[in-house]
């Protein structure tokens, strides 16, 4: 906040107290995490002015195929509004302002949403609500299905963005259900249950289970049968089943990803109540175009695009911007080049990250589908607490100036995993990023190399289960500049 | 809404009741004034298609200058990402999604608020918050300031949009100030007391006053002297004064436009409570680009600055729109040629229009800004009631085939007068709106006249009050067309 310039002082006069700000100033910058930001926006990388700055790995964003797109505007001058070619469209656009957006633009949009399904649905566009990115989409959708004080479940480790999206402005509440490393955190219909249940018992309404899928931060898809308890549970209990999808053109190795779309379509005439279930789409992670803040609100439910289409207007996307993506999402011979060349891409980086950090003995969560990998530090903590997560965190950040995101700002209710993000960087810093992991960790082994033998002289309990920790962590590991002992010992 | 084609009925299950549709059905689509919007969408006017249709006079859209911006996008290619010349932005730009905008927008931004201030104040980039068009701006605003309950005054006639802006999410009432057009629908300081008076004894708590400058739907603008008694007003009982400045730059004769930053810039040391004032601005009728939704939020109170920047997450502009906007409104010739022109033009339709409604004695309130002129029907009423003025506005609509707005939707205290856009049409559209007023005032004209004749041998008071009324309607009027007899007779 820039310093008052203009003249008059203002302390004299009791300053009228403002509602919602103290509930929300517990988010964003004072947040404990922000330090990573801050880290990275005093110190940022770049390959040839600051080869010691901080790598940012804690933005999921997905840049890997961004010159397929300009090759594509390129190609397509009509498209823009800006353009000699396109410019007799710019009066008309630029003046268009119906909040059920421009025709081709939904038909464009529902069109996409069945390609990157497969083509196994088909997408009405006159149920295609527009909002400003899936912030807006999400926030607009929980506005329209609850009231303040009501609550949603969530699985967790979940998008911590969601306690903005959708607590800041709805006041309705998140209970977290637990998903466990010991299981590859699967959802359990056991542990919706046991949410559901203590919500009851502490007479909490819970409107509706919210599924992100495929899932941020785990990179992991839904399978069927997972998705038809969920839904049989939701369907039972009458409570709304909302389906952020967000990263379903992600999906770049198999398991397929299977939308909720797919399963309700395929359920034909079993009773399963359409009105109770949303989606919400949008092409930041897909397209890659977070900036264009299109958020998407697909309801099965008249009267939830009803109510959202009006809801709308506070948070519409730019004419300028619907209609260039009218145009580009309507060529099919580019979407379909693109879904498979982007699914390509993000599956070679993927493999390569990975692969480099399997090579120093650090395991990934199994993974098909995002811009990130869920990585295990747990042989790496102190204790499996929180604290000692944030500290090893904060040392990852100080230390091997990466910016990446612990669990616990997921919610994950295990200490030890972070999310890191490797489509948003090149890779060349790819490969600087895992050479710097790579000394961290040799380092690190180190270090637990001289304690364990100190411990030898005092225990064998605390070797035991040393050895154990680091079986977890590399079992198959080639550790090249660790000392020597440490690969024989484990 | 398309009718469902996928499988699942369901009807066998309660739908769950939806929170805030219920309130939410008023508006909109249910308005009765909807007829009028969807008369013109049966049967829009057509210049050689359909010369019978309606003709759109509903719509405050600033139409006459787009060619000014159209020439600039042709000379600077590179200001969009879209272009061979700008295409190399393209990556940078549609990843970039701080909410803080595009630092060369947000600057930009504020150096056009000052200049279309004639350059009177300076504004803080810092302090420019986006929203999605004003239409987010106000209900972000309003969100920061407010509780459900909780309540704004706002001198009617006001735009009936605040309606839905102001209320449907934020759940705060809106207390007309009555203005009368016995005054000049001039804002006096007793009726707005006597509006606070009465919310204090029905204990509303009243955290606010709403100012539109220049007015949406008078086209005049606040005097220097009325902007200080209100701004006095709010600081002495400790209320927000938000001004609502969407229009700024369409004021095209004297007076000038002052705007509160200038009020406040001026008044140095007295001591006025800054952190109670906040100024709503856009680009939708300065720039005529409503498709663009560019909302700007700027308070001179930190505290409403960062809980509006947090919310704008909800909200923000496409960067592909700040990009190329950030390039055309520093650019300083350009800006200041536009201002210059596009208030020439509007000179010259306002005085085209109101000139020809004059002509057929229809006289308009005096204005100088805005993109519509404020009608006096009151001679053409057959009572002076609101159900007269719908009555009178649905032969408008019906018979003169323009789609104008009735008073009543702007919450006018005196039934009669009607809203009636004059540049979101071409120059011929106009004269052919005003061919048909003529010849519906002449018809409007001879009926009276007969049953003048008829009320002659009736009644001598009734003959007075309608030489009166047509008096009051044509003071100086040459009616060409309308039956010799009633030029003699007024």
């Amino acid at each position: 906040m820039g310093s008052e310039k203009s003249g008059i002082n203002s302390n004299n006069k009791s300053v009228v107290v403002l509602s919602k700000l103290a509930t929300n100033e517990q988010h964003g910058e004072n947040s404990p995490y922000f330090d990573g930001w801050k880290a990275y926006d005093n110190d940022p990388f770049h390959l040839v002015n600051n080869p010691d700055g901080v790598i940012q790995m804690g933005l999921a964003e997905n840049q890997l195929s961004v010159d397929l797109v300009e090759k594509w505007i390129k190609r397509n001058p009509k498209a823009s509004i800006c353009t000699n070619e396109g410019i007799e469209s710019f009066r008309t656009i630029a003046n268009f302002q119906d909040y059920h957006g421009l025709p081709q633009f939904t038909a464009a949009i529902a069109k996409f949403m069945g390609k990157i399904r497969r083509g196994k649905v088909k997408f009405d566009p006159e149920r295609v609500v527009m909002a400003g990115g899936a912030t807006g989409a999400n926030e607009t959708l929980i506005f329209c299905l609850a009231d303040p004080g009501d609550a949603f479940l969530v699985p967790a480790p979940y998008y911590p963005g969601f306690n903005r999206d959708l607590r800041w402005r709805t006041g309705v509440q998140l209970l977290p259900i637990s998903c466990k490393s010991s299981n590859n955190f699967k959802i359990t219909i056991e542990a919706v249950k046991e949410t559901y249940q203590k919500a009851q018992e502490a007479n909490i309404k819970v409107k509706g289970l919210i599924l992100t899928n495929p899932c941020n931060p785990l990179g992991t898809v839904l399978d069927r049968d997972t998705l038809i308890n969920l839904l049989t549970f939701t369907d039972q209990h009458n409570i709304h089943l909302v389906c952020d999808e967000i990263y379903a053109a992600t999906v770049f190795d198999a398991p397929q990803f299977v939308s909720i779309a797919e399963i309700i379509n395929d359920d034909d005439g079993i009773g399963i109540n359409k009105d109770l279930i949303h989606i919400v789409s949008s092409l930041s992670k897909d397209m890659g175009f977070p900036g264009f803040r299109v958020g998407i609100v697909y309801s099965f439910n008249d009267e939830v695009v009803n109510c959202a289409r009006k809801m709308s207007s506070f948070g519409l996307v730019s004419t300028q911007t619907q209609h260039l993506l009218a145009s580009m999402l309507s060529d099919d011979e580019f979407v379909e080049e693109f879904l498979v060349e982007s699914a390509k891409r993000l599956r070679k980086r993927h493999e390569k990250f990975t692969g480099g950090l399997e090579k120093v003995g650090i395991k990934c969560l199994k993974s098909n589908a995002g811009v990130y990998c869920w990585m295990d530090l747990r042989p790496l903590l102190k204790e499996e607490t929180v604290d000692a997560e944030v500290a090893l965190w904060k040392m990852i950040i100080k230390d091997v100036k990466l910016n990446v995101s612990p669990g616990s700002s997921f919610n994950c209710p295990d200490a030890g995993w972070f999310r890191v993000c490797f489509a948003n960087i090149d890779e060349q810093t790819v490969d600087i990023a895992l050479a710097r992991i790579q000394t961290f960790v040799d380092a690190k082994k180190q270090q637990q190399w001289k304690r364990n033998n100190l411990r030898l002289n005092l225990s064998n309990r605390k070797y035991d289960e040393n050895v154990m920790t680091l079986n977890m962590m590399s079992p198959n590991s080639l550790i090249p500049r660790s000392p020597p002992q440490l690969l024989y010992m484990y």
